[in-house]
Parts: C-alpha cells; structure tokens; sequence
C-alpha cells in the first residue's frame, strides 16, 4: 500500500530534543505533560508535530495556493498577494489531534494509529487571512447551490495510508465562510513566519475542529459538492462504532461520519502519574471543548471519579464573537487530605490518592467515564475521564 | 416563600385529556412517549407545557412589547408593529426543559423539581420575527459595549419560586444577535396564532438552548451588562456538581454557570418499559442536541449497554446556515435475535432484553452512561443512557 519506500526524510528539519517522539518517519511528537502547560501559548518549539508524510521543502518564490472547483474565478495566489490582497486577522486557538490520548485508549483494548499520550495538543497564536475572504475573491458558489465543503491538499506527498499521495481533508462551507468561524490560512505562528515542521509557508487553522482539518503546507483548496476524497477523510479520523473491527470496518466507512469538532476533553499534567506528593500541593491541567464553546467547569476527583470538586480555571481566552478557541488551564490545590474517602496504608503520612479530572462545556456536555463506552477501533476522540 | 396563595388558576385554559399531568398548577404536562413521535412536527394540542404561574389572559388590543435598558432607543411595540415592521420568518425548532428525563435522575438519588418523563421536548414551527432586528431597531449597543444580556420578561407574575414575580430569563447577547442563531420573536406556531398554554401573543423562540431561556407572553427586553436577575437563571437551572446539597447551595449559587446550550439526549419512545414484543418489532425515540449540531449518529443496545448498533435516523430538518434546530426521529428494526448475549428465559420464545440508546452529535459528543456521573440536585440536563 503506497510507496512508503520512496518516501524522503532526508530534508526534515531540526526538532526539539525534548519532546516525546511517537513516530520517526513520519515525524509524530508531543512534549511533556510538564512542559505542555508552563504557559497559556505553548512556544512554537515545544508545540506538537503531527506529520503525514516527509515535510515539504517549499520555496516562497516559486509558491502558489491554487483555489478551484465550484467558484467563478480560479484563482493562483503567492505569499505576497495573501498578504496584500487580504485583511490580516489574529486568532488565539488551540490544536487537538483527534488521536489525543489514543495510549490510554490501548489500555482497555487495542486500537491502531499512532501512540499518542496527553499532549497531542497545543495553544498558539495564529496570523494570515480569513479562509472566507479569499474564497469570496474567488466567487465560491454559494452555500447550498452546490458548493458544499473546501477541500484542502498538502504539498506533503508520500503519505502512506494514501497511496503516497499528499494529505488531504476538507470542512464544510458554512464553516469556511462562518464570519464567526474564524477559519484562516496562517502565515504566521507566535508572532513569527510558520516554520517547517507547521506548515511553511501556509497552513490552515480551522478553530474548534478536529487539528486533521487544518492542513499544512497548503496547496490547493477545491470547492466542492463532496467531501475531500482523501482517505483522512473517507476512511480514517472517524469513530466507528465500538462492534466494528478490521474485518468489518469496510462497510461502516460511507456510513460513519467523518469528524469535525471536537468534543469535550481534559487531562491532569501535574503531578505526573505515581508522584509523591506533600501537603499542600497543587494539581494542574487543560481543558477543551469545540466549535469555540466555552470552558465552564472542570471538577477533579482525588478517589478516581467517586466524589468531584471544582477546580479553578486560568488563563481563559476568547476570540471573537465570544468563541472561545483557546484551551483552558486548570488548577486545584489540596490543603488537606480527608482520610474518610481514602484507602489509608495505615501510615497517617502517606496515603494513595487517584487523581482525575472531567471538564463540562457551556452546552452541559461532560466527559465519559469509562473507556469502554467510547473505544473505537482507530482510537479517536479518546476523552473518557476515569484515571 | 411568595404569595403562592394569591395566584389565581381560574383562567387557564382547557388542556388536552390525553397529557400527562406532571403538576396541576401551574400547569406542567407532556405527551405520552408513544403519541410524543406520531410526526416529525408535534401537533399544538400535544406540544408539552411547562408553566411557572398561572397562564396570563392578554388582550392583543392593549398588548406592547417594552424594550429598553442599554439601547440608545427604547421602543414600544404592539402585535401590528411587530407584524409589519420587521420581516417574517419561521424555523423548525425543538424545545426541551433542563428538566426532561428528571423522574428517572430521582431512582439513583432524589431531586427537588417537578417529575418530567421523557416527553418534556417538542417540535414546532415558529413564525415571527427576528429578535436581532427588533434589537437593531432599538440601537441595542454593541456586544462587548456593556451590552451582554439580553433579557426577557413574561407577563405571568405569580411564580411561587420568586416570590410572585413574573417568569424572567436572559441569553447572551451574542446568541440574541447571531445571524445564524435564529432566535426570534414567534407570534405563530404550526401555522397559527400562539395559543395561550405556548405563549399568546408573542414568545421567544431561542433554538438550541434550554426550553427555559423562550420566554413566553413576552411583556419586556432589557438590554444588561449583567444576566436576568430572575431567580430562574441565578439559583434555578444550573448544574450543580455532585457533592452540593440543600445544605450548602447557596454558596454554589453564584459560581456554577446557568444553563444556555442543550447536551447531547436521546430516549425510546416506543416500546414502552416492560412490553412483550414480537419478531420483527421496530424500536422508535428521538435524539437531540443543542446549538445547532447535527444529530450524526444513533446507537441502539438490546442488552443494557454492552454491545451497539446504528439506527436509522428519519426525519431530520435543517434551519438555516446548517443549524439543526429540530430533533432526529430514529428507528432500529430487530428481525431475529441472536441469544449469545442475552439471559434466555429457557423458553426460546421469549428472550428479555434490555433496550437502551445512545446519541452522537456532530461534535462527537456522546451522552454519560451511568446517572451517577451527572446527577445533580436539581435533576437538570439528565441524558444518561443506561436503562
Ligand atoms: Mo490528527
Ligand atoms: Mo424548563
């Protein structure tokens, strides 16, 4: 399947010597759940990489994004008629694979995809212009008449799964042209030009969806009555029902929906798992939700799930239009420990305490407790609570 | 607590003789599960009704809509000025009280409110017109120049709650003012002038988010920096997490958010508990969720959760932008039943089976198993699927 062979990783860039490394070629990397939360905005060196394929080495003066499919006018656009011809527009918005937290989904029952811990996720600051300007430059057909979904393609060609073809997805129209879904094709990441590993020199960030959507390297945008015919789309990066396994899953792919937002998810970074802690200490994490909804509560558990108590929220951040795009960092620190709920060890100073968390969203929706309520076979979507 | 006393139930209307009658004054009824999903639209007559007071007896000839607060024009406006001076639309919206599905919170541990079933939802097609233009008409001040909330009064004085003030309710003024938020001033409903158990002459329609928020017999809009001071959307209609009691809710009051968006929910209608059925039989509910996302998937279970399959959805609508306001009606057919996963009775005839459903939404959001997991002292946004 494809020509993984041929693919070529000699050109890939230098990475940060922290970071976890879930896979080499292509490369797949989180930081430390440590690291992850130090700051509101993750540095761009310490932000996560999910590649598909060996990273493009794209040369700004001979760039072009192409525009075609359902629009009057096609359209060729460097860099600098990006800039120029479109207002530029800054969004603060976190990405979230949709494989986040896959590991621990393993844990119950094997699932198949890259092994990715809690930090699959980042927040960063974005700079470019509005998906919807452009597509308007280009006289997209209106939504409805036809004109249903903006397919992206990367100039990442060598993707395995794919034939070695380049990655591809897609979002729905009204998405795109949302003047409240601040899609963008970014040109910037913290304040500076993209670098490699995200996405130079054009990427898109489509907030509140699932990171697969917003593609890097950015080559072409077809507007179109179907889905991107890509297989990140039409067979993987969705949840197949909890039956379906590899000898089935052929009949569930038209059938099950590919993913856009991203539900309702938290982690603990702090302490690290199996840490002695001592009075007092403090517990620190993210939330997230999708679709820019907003973060309203995030309870923690020190008895693995049995009783729950508020923790404080941090650095919350909204975009525009009250969407909240960005994560929420969390904090609740433990004064005391009461002994009712625990098992003690018979040792006053030392007692056993599971820590988890669950987030709930301004549509009252909340995490999962068990992972056998969501387990799917391609691992996504993994935001049960229970520790 | 109020002047409950005072309040004067001698000019309600006749009501329907099928409702379930959940409290007689004021008057709280639904459907029977069964005639719930008759049509993708609910007739008047069996649209369920949740009232705070007695149901107000207004004359349209001396009826004006107040708008004020922070607005640089305040108006007044009778059913005539509404009809002509704004333009008509209708959408296809679901209501459903935070309360639906309480009685069945109170079988883990008893909640204080009144016992709805499973037919606390309805679907209606509303006419009027947009809440955004009346507001514009107004010179409402721009959201983020103080003018946050937009909130709604009703001409029922007399809730026993709040100490015989008429029901009050705020949203954001982002939802008030989002052109895809849909949200309007509806004098019709299926086609006809309101009636008075759903809010004659005029009512909000605020699709997406808790049946509470659509104010009916609307007598005033404030435009505020702050949320309704109604005792409904400070103390009532809020989750509280699981630890809160009616000893220590007050100081939860002011820190747990009050309820907007609808969470995930789905429920079978029909069979009812507890039938004897007969191959083939079809399983019949309805799924749902707020703020517009689509109702992608539902799974059904005969053997109380543990293994899944996809029903058919029917019936599903669209609003405008791709907003589904409506509910999904589904249906799963069982043919024959395989034994392997449930208790035989040891006549092969007659095998138990323990129904239950689950929904997914265009989010990927999924509802909580186990009732524990949500359960709140108020028995608010109850969607768990365990039967
Ligand atoms: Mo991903
Ligand atoms: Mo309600």
């Amino acid at each position: 399947m494809g020509d993984k062979a041929t693919a070529d990783f000699s050109l890939e860039p230098t990475r940060n010597k922290e970071f976890i490394i879930n896979a080499k070629e292509p490369f797949n990397a989180e930081p430390t759940p440590e690291r992850l939360i130090q700051s509101f905005v993750t540095p761009t060196e310490h932000f996560y990489v999910r590649n598909h394929a060996p990273v493009p080495l794209v040369q700004e003066s001979s760039y072009f994004l192409k525009i075609d499919g359902l629009v009057g006018k096609p359209l060729l656009l460097s860099i600098d008629d990006i800039k120029q011809q479109f207002e530029k527009v800054t969004i603060t918005a976190h990405l979230q694979c949709a494989g986040n937290r896959r590991t621990m989904m393993s844990d119950y029952k094997k699932v198949k995809g890259v092994g990715w811990g809690i930090a699959s996720l980042s927040n960063g600051v974005w700079a470019g212009c509005r998906l919807r300007d452009v597509l308007e430059k280009a006289n997209a057909f209106p939504v409805g008449n036809g004109a249903k979904h903006a397919c992206f393609w990367g100039l990442d060609v060598g993707c395995p799964e794919d034939e070695g073809k380049p990655y591809g997805s897609s979002i729905t129209m009204e998405k795109a042209m949302d003047i409240n879904g601040d899609v963008i094709l970014a040109y910037e990441m913290n304040g500076e030009t993209l670098t490699r590993d995200h996405g130079y020199p054009l990427r898109v960030i489509a907030p509140g969806i699932i990171g697969a959507r917003s593609v890097k390297w950015l080559d072409k945008i077809t507007v179109s009555s179907e889905e991107s015919t890509s297989f990140f789309q039409r067979r993987d990066y969705k949840i197949f029902h909890s039956g379906v396994d590899w000898n089935n899953v052929e009949q569930y792919w038209d059938k099950t929906p590919s993913l856009q937002e991203l539900s309702i998810q938290s982690a603990i970074c702090i302490p690290a798992p199996n840490s002695h802690l001592f009075l007092p200490f403090s517990i620190y994490g993210y939330a997230t939700s999708g679709g820019g909804r907003k973060i309203e509560r995030v309870d923690v558990s020190l008895d693995g799930g049995e009783t729950w108590d508020y923790a404080e929220l941090m650095g919350e951040e909204k975009g525009n239009s009250n969407k909240y795009w960005g994560w929420t960092l969390f904090r609740y620190t433990i004064k005391s420990l009461a002994t009712n709920h625990h098992h003690t060890t018979g040792n006053k100073s030392s007692i056993p305490i599971r820590i988890c968390c669950r987030a709930w969203d301004s549509a009252s929706n909340t995490q999962p407790k068990d992972v056998k309520d969501i387990w799917n076979l391609r691992g996504v979507m993994n935001n049960y609570s229970k520790s």
